[in-house]
């Protein structure tokens, strides 16, 4: 294993030819009947059922995932849920997809300043020295909020880089009322979200965080369907990974995505999360493969992936 | 107790005739020696030991502090740190102060969007319904990151409001970067601070969300050392709580803090946490106590009372 999360992900994008990743989300109420209704995971209103129940599930989409893409991204908020079950559950599964061959992204959104970054770094990033757990493994990468500036942002840079690890730092959201505060611009129509990209990049592209892929451990999130003016991005920081939300349910296409790559296909991890881990309830899958929803969702991956490859080429 | 959490807010304030609250950003080797040495707790490699010494002076101080002050502050991230069995013992230390006729306050900076955001939500905020976790209280009030705007803040609120409880939105931060994205300035010199204040305010002024007190249970957390331009934020937003971190060991002087409230002393809470829960560190007053770090932090409390209720004759 490459010691640099950026030389790892290139690799690993390579070997599965795709810039497509899983994101997990996992709901108790959208699990598949299967595993919702054996003994000891059919009670949606006991907390260790739920856990238990969200593990298994998400254990499973891991392993139909991982022989074709080359990370998952796991949002922790759907494990914060169950509080510090949810939490112990969050870790078990980041040491499983460790030994799956992924790199695991942590969608962990976390933001602030000073000793609070670097707890938060710890938690994250770090893979644990005190005895009692020191067997648990943290993810490769994680999200952070860039708001407070670089105080905000070096703290898990610097733990990152120690560990072989990364950060993608939200730059640019999807969801409607992103725009009000992050399209927010100056005199010169300079946006609020290209002064963030420009203080992630000052911290990015300083040579000691620079792969021998070229790609810096430092990346930026920025949503498939944020506006065309994104795209600019790419081209302007030839260094940064791109972590791109939305392709599927929250409605990027295949196109919105893909911008974010290289012509080598380098560059860019599109995330898909719902739409892969709940094919089951798609009609398309559902109707070709019954109640086999393991099928459902690894054909699901399938054509994601064969999707992005033509939006490629 | 009343049902509406600004409400709660100002009565405790009157009450305990003090805006000051109490920060608690607990770290292991910074604890007091008599915690450290005692038996099972006397292992800085141990996560239990480290867990349970942290839990243990938090306690005392929230019982030491709680006479005094409305409300505590506990920051996330210094038990997070510690995995889930941090998390546990914070959710532990939030039941233990809702008992001790505190307000508590998570310090945890979440932010996200949609369902992401419903789920931080419940965590933080709801008071858990399912079986195992039914004992455990959430916190009266978090901090949330409005980054994503609106779409990243009304999912709080609205867990919040069914619960009784309350938001904080981080508008300004203190930290000396903050400035290049919380300042920046569009065309008119309105600063993407100022915008982020608008789209809270546009949330927190709702009727449904303003309390008997006239004050909404959708606040904004501005750091005391912001610059004077804040100020107006005061002026401008009447039904706003201030959440004004950095009294004390950050910077902040009582001026700076004060500044956040309303001449009957309304309209803020305003945050120490160094300086009072390591006040044993602090000559001033280990020559006056010697080895009993309790009676230090009580006296830096009254104290810091002292010196902000001067600041605002």
């Amino acid at each position: 294993m490459a010691s640099h999360f950026a030389d790892r992900v290139c690799q690993a994008v390579k070997a599965k030819k795709t810039p497509l990743i899983v994101g997990l989300d996992p709901v108790y109420s959208r699990l598949p009947a299967a595993i919702r209704n054996k003994e000891g995971l059919n009670d949606s209103k006991n907390a260790a059922a739920a856990v238990d129940a969200i593990f298994e599930f998400s254990l499973k989409v891991l392993r139909i995932v991982a022989p074709h893409i080359p990370a998952v991204k796991l949002n922790i908020a759907f494990f914060e849920k169950y509080l510090w079950e949810g939490i112990e559950s969050y870790y078990s599964l980041v040491s499983e997809a460790q030994g799956l061959d992924l790199e695991i992204i942590g969608d962990v959104k976390r933001g602030d300043i000073g000793h609070t970054a670097e707890s938060y770094a710890q938690a994250h990033l770090a893979n644990p020295e005190l005895e009692g757990l020191d067997d648990v493994l943290a993810p490769d990468a994680i999200t952070i909020n860039g708001f407070a500036g670089s105080d905000g942002i070096v703290p898990f840079a610097e733990v990152a880089e120690a560990q072989g690890k990364g950060v993608f730092v939200w730059v640019r959201a999807s969801n409607p009322s992103a725009a009000m505060i992050q399209d927010f611009a100056d005199a010169d129509g300079v946006k609020m979200y290209e002064k963030l990209a420009q203080v992630v990049a000052e911290i990015a592209n300083q040579t000691k965080r620079i792969g021998t892929s070229g790609y810096s451990n430092v990346g930026m999130v920025v949503g498939g369907t944020s506006g065309e003016q994104t795209t600019a991005l790419r081209e302007k920081y030839g260094k940064i990974l791109f972590l791109v939300p939305g392709f599927g349910s929250q409605g990027a296409t295949a196109a919105d995505c893909v911008r974010f790559c290289k012509p080598d296909g380098s560059g860019a991890l599109i995330n898909a999360s719902r739409s892969i881990i709940y094919a089951y309830e798609n009609e398309k899958y559902s109707t070709q493969f019954g109640d086999n929803w393991e099928k459902c969702i690894e054909q699901a991956v399938i054509d994601a992936k064969v999707e992005l490859s033509k939006a490629m080429q």
